[in-house]
């Protein structure tokens, strides 16, 4: 029995580092997992709140499914919770059927977690993980800046305490604009003082703790906490002037307690309407986590398992949508914080999620007078450094393609959201892709002179024999680029009245497909009815082990050389001649 | 001034053949223009009335088109005009707008003709002729073969003397099962004698002409000209027997005139539901015409220009839509007839427009009696012999993608019909495209003892050393590929404590997009994260010319070399001497 259990049982990541836990890993773990606690409250509080959703669904969604991923993830340190591009994201799907804030804001968050659970589960197990692949850097970085732009657009409203809508980043900087006028001085003195704060704390804080005599590593963590002390200040002004009174939009009552039981709500027609919008989410998130866990593993030599995180990640939104959570993913910050402060194993995660649980039985009432402008500045500080706009002019220098991607995901999330931005970014990459691979470098080769080696006959000089065509291809030959080699072809042929041997140099060929099989057939058949032969050269092994399977090889008018020198050799040794003066006329002069 | 005539004068091919037009060539062009007319006057009535259509609309479509396209044109033998494969696709949107045969169905064709027209020419002023190559051998073959199978399956009706509609092959072939008991006696006979005098002229008319004593070219000639026999007999047939009052249908009253000056429809919602229609009929009549038209002009060593095609195409389309017809492209078996029959210069095509006219003007009242059944007989033949499935044993054996392509083609253009086959099989083309780019095929290399060569540890003995990975990606590195070198550089990492360098062996890499530029860089950083070192090999020219533009190479933790041997040479010096012992071993042995 025992045997057969174990051919069942998952190959838990749990099991191996579970199995050699000691004191000094669980005091690593330990010490991490504080200090990523103190840095998780506040931005559990505020993701739900850009989310469209009460603050304490933050604090819930970083609980069990923390303890979800610590069970099944493969990555030691990644830091799973509400993020912001995610929240962003389910934030556009909230707006959608509900007010900000709402029971029913709720339950479509806890819906969409778990359609989005649901999603990452199947991909995991089916090992679809290569489709997070089509999302390119240039689409991601696109979005992710663009998506930094709007959240810090949406936080000006709770900095500037106005209200303001717009359906698009430029619309509601516009509506923005409109608003100047009926600010709300407290909030923004509040909301200033706060980010001055947290300005100050990112750039000032750790040298002056250096200073004070503080270790290196202990200066980084405190200044990593530094949030928690903005939060605190401005809680007990608010608190002690009463602040609310006079217009401050504060937290409020955030209810004390254990994550709730919550089910998600079954609605066919609403889950077809969540339905593209979880896969999104799912896809952005599972490319953010992954490759977040992939830089951490990497620098301990450790790995992480893509098609295992999927079956993680989708276990933790699970998780999210039944203890009244929203979706969530590794975050960036986060991890790195938890990495930096020892982290040793998923351990430090629980740990973590007991530190947010006792929190939220705890700690709400002190929230009650947290200003909502402390919480935007803390968004504003923390997404800023998303926006990354270097993509651009490196992208701009080394491939225009990739810069046209850049610009068509940044604009189209910028001004028609954040769906529409993603859908955008990759049907432009994939077109720009099956754009490039459909017109081939295809070059022209003679023989160096005094070697055997073949070059364009465009960028060196070489020796040529006018009865002999050599073609390099640069590029597999698929059905989108294989009429281009039948034109060019028909067009040297046409051209060439001399001509009697093509020789196609297939060393960059990585594959060929049925139709440029049938293209070749037809090139050998056209080529043949004009009286020249086509051989190949240099054909790679794969390729060769398919070819032989087909009538081709059998009918081909010339023959396959191993390689396109002996090809010339055997079929125009008149280049070698030439290429003998050359090498003779050189030596000469 | 006529300098600058001459500057935006386009260069017409006719120019060209004009000029060099003599007695001789007339003498060819007026025989190979008889023979077409004899062929094409049977066929353009019957593609009429298979896009549910007047029959006198086929003709029209036989006379500008043809003029057109020998103005334009770079083929010197195709011939244009309505083709079955077009047709059925007219057919198909035709029949959701209009019942058959009604003036109403003759502007939806006019419209449809004109809106072809302007997308032909606009791909071709724009030159996007290369989109056209999507269309992959496997879908156009599946496509042209389940075509020839719906328009088999629609005749039946004809040859039954029976109504039966179904929504697509399946359900249509089911009503015709149930149609068997009503059949018509009389229409079955015309219907069957037809058909078979037609397979004999196929099969036996040749040989016996031939033991008759003509010549090869004159008895082939004759009888490819044999349909019309079966045309003079059956309507004499039900001229003299009066068959029509016994319940056979006939073409009846077909009016005698030049082709009418005829204008689509201005209305904006009808064009909007043609525009997808009409880019489908755009494309797939495009890639027959060329694909003809290639294959003629190689026997000759003449070429035919893709993007001067379409907008040859588009003049005769636009034609086709002004003077009363229906969307055209070159036919396969005309062009073919025309070649055989001697056709030297386009001029063939206006001689064979004045042939159908002088047709539509004088030969209108001979066609009243002429049986449907043995339109549909005529037909039946042409179009079976576009049913070919030696290509799904070919690609079966040859490529399971190639497979999967040609099967949902076909499946779904006979399930769900023309539009959705075509669509559904260049997204399937597509996805299996990128998914096999997405998943490379990466190669472990080693020394081959006793050379510089580096080969397949799995395919080949070869010496490796445990300090250094050589890696060669048989593909091109973007953005769905690169992730896929990241976690098999991982693993190997992990998985092998003593690793120091990781060399990439980049002969096969044609490109490296910005995403996998970044992936490089994240390799990098991560194996220097780990202390190991990224060196590259055999990068090409126009991939290395880009890298140069980028902080990659300055950065890289190792170094670029020439070749593969070279950096093993310098950095795993011992793999030489495994590969010498080895060498030494077999020796012995």
């Amino acid at each position: 029995m025992r045997v057969a259990w174990r051919r069942w049982l998952p190959d838990l990541p749990v099991l191996q580092w579970g199995r050699e836990y000691r004191r000094d890993t669980l005091v690593s773990d330990l010490v991490a997992a504080l200090i990523v606690t103190l840095m998780l409250i506040p931005q559990s509080l505020a993701y739900a709140m850009l989310a469209g959703l009460a603050p304490e669904v933050g604090l819930y969604a970083s609980v069990a499914p923390l303890l979800l991923y610590a069970l099944f993830g493969t990555s030691r340190v990644l830091a799973v919770g509400p993020v912001a591009v995610v929240s962003l994201m389910t934030a556009a799907v909230v707006g959608e059927h509900a007010a900000a804030g709402t029971p029913a804001a709720g339950a479509v968050a806890i819906t969409l977690a778990f359609l989005s659970g649901l999603i990452l589960l199947l991909m995991g197990v089916l090992r679809l993980g290569f489709l997070a692949n089509f999302l390119s850097h240039p689409v991601i970085s696109g979005f992710i800046s663009a998506s930094g732009l709007l959240i810090a657009a949406s936080q000006l409203r709770s900095l500037m305490g106005v209200s303001a809508q717009g359906d698009n980043f430029f619309s509601l900087l516009a509506a923005l604009l409109a608003q100047v006028p009926n600010t709300h001085g407290l909030t923004v003195a509040v909301g200033a003082g706060a980010l001055a704060f947290l300005f100050w704390v990112r750039r000032g804080l750790k040298p002056l703790l250096l200073r004070l005599g503080l270790r290196a590593r202990t200066a980084d963590l405190l200044a990593k906490a530094g949030p928690i002390g903005a939060i605190a200040v401005t809680t007990g002004l608010a608190w002690a002037f009463d602040w609310s009174a006079r217009g401050l939009k504060i937290v409020g009552a955030v209810p004390a307690g254990l994550p709730p039981f919550t089910l998600p709500v079954w609605d066919a027609a609403l889950w077809r309407e969540l339905a593209v919008p979880a896969l999104l989410i799912s896809a952005v998130g599972f490319v953010e986590s992954v490759s977040v866990g992939q830089t951490l593993a990497a620098r301990r030599r450790q790995r992480v398992e893509p098609d295992q995180e999927l079956v993680a990640l989708g276990a933790a939104n699970l998780s999210a949508a039944v203890t009244g959570g929203l979706p969530v993913t590794g975050g960036f910050a986060r991890s790195v914080v938890n990495f930096d402060a020892g982290a040793q194993t998923p351990a430090a995660g629980v740990f973590t999620a007991a530190g947010i649980l006792l929190a939220s039985l705890l700690l709400t009432p002190a929230l009650y007078h947290l200003p909502q402008a402390t919480l935007a500045a803390t968004i504003v500080v923390a997404v800023l450094s998303l926006v990354d706009f270097s993509l651009l002019r490196k992208t701009w220098n080394y491939s225009r393609a990739d810069f046209l991607a850049v610009v068509v995901t940044l604009l189209t999330t910028l001004g028609a959201g954040v769906e529409a931005g993603l859908v955008a970014g990759v049907g432009v990459s994939l077109a720009l892709y099956l754009h490039r691979t459909s017109r081939p470098h295809i070059a022209e080769v003679g023989l160096v002179p005094g070697t055997e080696h073949f070059r364009n006959r465009l960028r060196h000089p070489v020796a040529l024999s006018p009865r002999l065509l050599g073609l390099r291809v640069d590029e597999s030959l698929y059905f989108a680029n294989c009429r281009v080699l039948e034109d060019r072809i028909n067009d040297a042929v046409a051209s060439r009245p001399e001509l009697a041997h093509v020789v196609l140099l297939c060393s960059a060929i990585n594959d060929i497909d049925a139709s440029a099989l049938e293209s070749l057939e037809a090139i050998d058949e056209r080529l043949r009815a004009a009286g020249v032969a086509l051989h190949l050269s240099e054909v790679k092994g794969p390729v060769m082990d398919r070819l032989q399977r087909t009538a081709l090889l059998a009918r081909l008018s010339g023959r396959v050389y191993l390689s396109h020198y002996q090809a010339v050799c055997d079929l125009a040794p008149e280049t070698l001649a030439a290429a003998a003066s050359a090498t003779i006329a050189a030596a000469q002069s």
